[in-house]
């Protein structure tokens, strides 16, 4: 997405600019490390596009948008401890590279310079709004994992449940990231909630169109294994739409492979057909395809601007990706 | 403490009435958990009695008093799973009776619902000085369980150093305890550096005299074994004080006896011997009886009230323990 480029270059020069101590070196080295081995930089780079949006000059949005992205970092080193992931974009993870108790304390240490950005805000800004609203955010990040964590044990989740644990886990970031620009720009409740809903269609359509991609995006450009999803036995929204158009024999099929590890290959390509003779994956589709929609459609409140083009470009742009 | 005992019965009083979610109760049920197992209440009784001291209702400190509260019981969650500790308080620990990824995330939403409480002070209150002093707080407790991680594997800490993690790991937090009352009652920055200050001598003298109790205290008193710290092999300010005396002979020595796991009941009664020989042992005390002399000092810049009675009478009754 070349028209994001010069968004992300201002928040990756900010980002190598932190002044993070140079001691405890266990503290500080894991969060510098973390910061630099990229990422979509997708949820600050909305910050300072909605601080745009909202009529006011991105940069004043930049204390946010850094706050935002060091938070998701924080939460990757210790999603990655709990889902015992040995690598994050072809790095070695923290608790990898460290141990577990380095992983731990650093993760705390970065939640906690994440909410000390907040403090380099113009003091115009309304602070006390801004710390509720990345607050909500990170409570809706912990729910959705706690649910996400649930799931795995439990064999009855239903569609809706994943809806709300996505809610949470995706969308409740991108959501904040989303407000923390409209709050730094001195909006109004109602282009606020605007936005808050934009955020929380764009995660959840985001998160859907992930897992309908696992199962037909071209793995070479996905990057990923296609079907690994199924392999792993996911609760995807796929599967729990399938598992709701299944008879009780499918379903008890469905168990039987999905307990197989290794799943053997010609069983992942039974399950997707399963996905496809069901029309879950029909309706995923358009289920995703219809949280976009409303995403653009919450854009439609707000004046038109460069801004807007660009938000509006990007969600065209997410909503057509075939990776 | 008797005359403690209704400033404590307030304070657990609201995190009894605490509005934490009832789902996912995998987040929310180890939090509740933490909270009811009791603990001294020490920290956010010094925040109400600090906001007292400075002339106004302690009442106007709660949610602060309750948000030190939670803080410090997040970090003993964590600080758990660092220390592989199966109990605390009698209980078994979070990681022990859930499991660690419950304890990662359940402490990170602790955190999150610390910070939380901040958003209930009164308006009139300088909310973004009041998050500032927090998270200078949280800074420093992160900085020092740090250093004290890092301690572990190294044999040439230096007495200065230790002095420098406790003040992080145990003056941070009262420190900011201190001053959040202080904000809270609208002081000025004069009152606020002797807050800083009498708290930091406060967390020092109370860590060192911790340390020289495990070797000098009635263990019927003091609940743990006399010894302990020795036989753990644990950096503590007397073991350091004692090895800046030693000669070359005796520090190999120290040395090997602090390898043996476990130690000889003997060899635990010979290095309290050379505490006694070097004189690392009275000059621990004389410097932990420094420390809270210098805290009731700062005691003195502020005006004649029934709270800076109570803190007096509680300084002096932490100075005399024997247990």
């Amino acid at each position: 997405m070349e028209f994001l480029k010069p968004i992300i270059q201002r928040i990756d020069k900010e980002l190598s600019q932190l002044d993070l101590p140079q001691n405890p070196a266990s503290l500080y080295d894991p969060q510098r490390y973390i910061l630099s081995t990229g990422g979509k930089r997708f949820r600050p780079a909305l910050t300072l596009m909605a601080c745009g949006l909202c009529g006011e000059d991105p940069e004043k949005a930049l204390p946010a948008a850094l706050a935002v992205e060091m938070l998701h970092n924080f939460t990757l080193i210790h999603d990655d401890m709990m889902d015992q992931a040995d690598s994050r974009r072809s790095f070695a993870t923290v608790h990898k590279k460290w141990d577990t108790s380095v992983a731990i304390l650093s993760g705390d240490s970065l939640y906690t310079e994440a909410l000390w950005q907040l403090q380099n805000l113009d003091p115009a800004i309304d602070f006390r709004a801004m710390n509720r609203c990345f607050l909500e955010g990170i409570r809706a990040v912990c729910e959705g994992q706690a649910l996400d964590m649930e799931f795995e044990t439990r064999n009855d989740v239903r569609l809706g449940e994943y809806i709300t644990m996505i809610q949470g886990k995706t969308g409740g970031l991108i959501s904040a990231a989303l407000q923390m620009g409209g709050i730094a720009a001195g909006c109004g409740a109602d282009r606020l909630a605007k936005l808050h809903h934009l955020g929380m269609s764009l995660g959840i359509g985001f998160q859907m169109q992930d897992d309908w991609l696992d199962v037909v995006a071209d793995q070479t450009k996905f990057g990923k294994q296609t079907g690994g999803d199924i392999r792993e036995g996911k609760k995807t929204c796929i599967l729990l739409s399938a598992m709701e158009r299944c008879n009780k024999e499918e379903i008890i099929w469905l168990q039987n492979c999905l307990e197989k590890k290794p799943m053997p290959d010609e069983d992942v390509l039974d399950i997707i057909g399963l996905f496809e003779r069901t029309g879950a994956l029909e309706e995923t589709k358009n289920e995703f395809l219809g949280y976009y929609r409303q995403a653009l459609d919450d854009l439609d409140a707000f004046d038109p601007s460069s801004h807007k083009e660009d938000l509006t470009r990007l969600l065209e742009t997410l909503m057509m990706r075939d990776y």
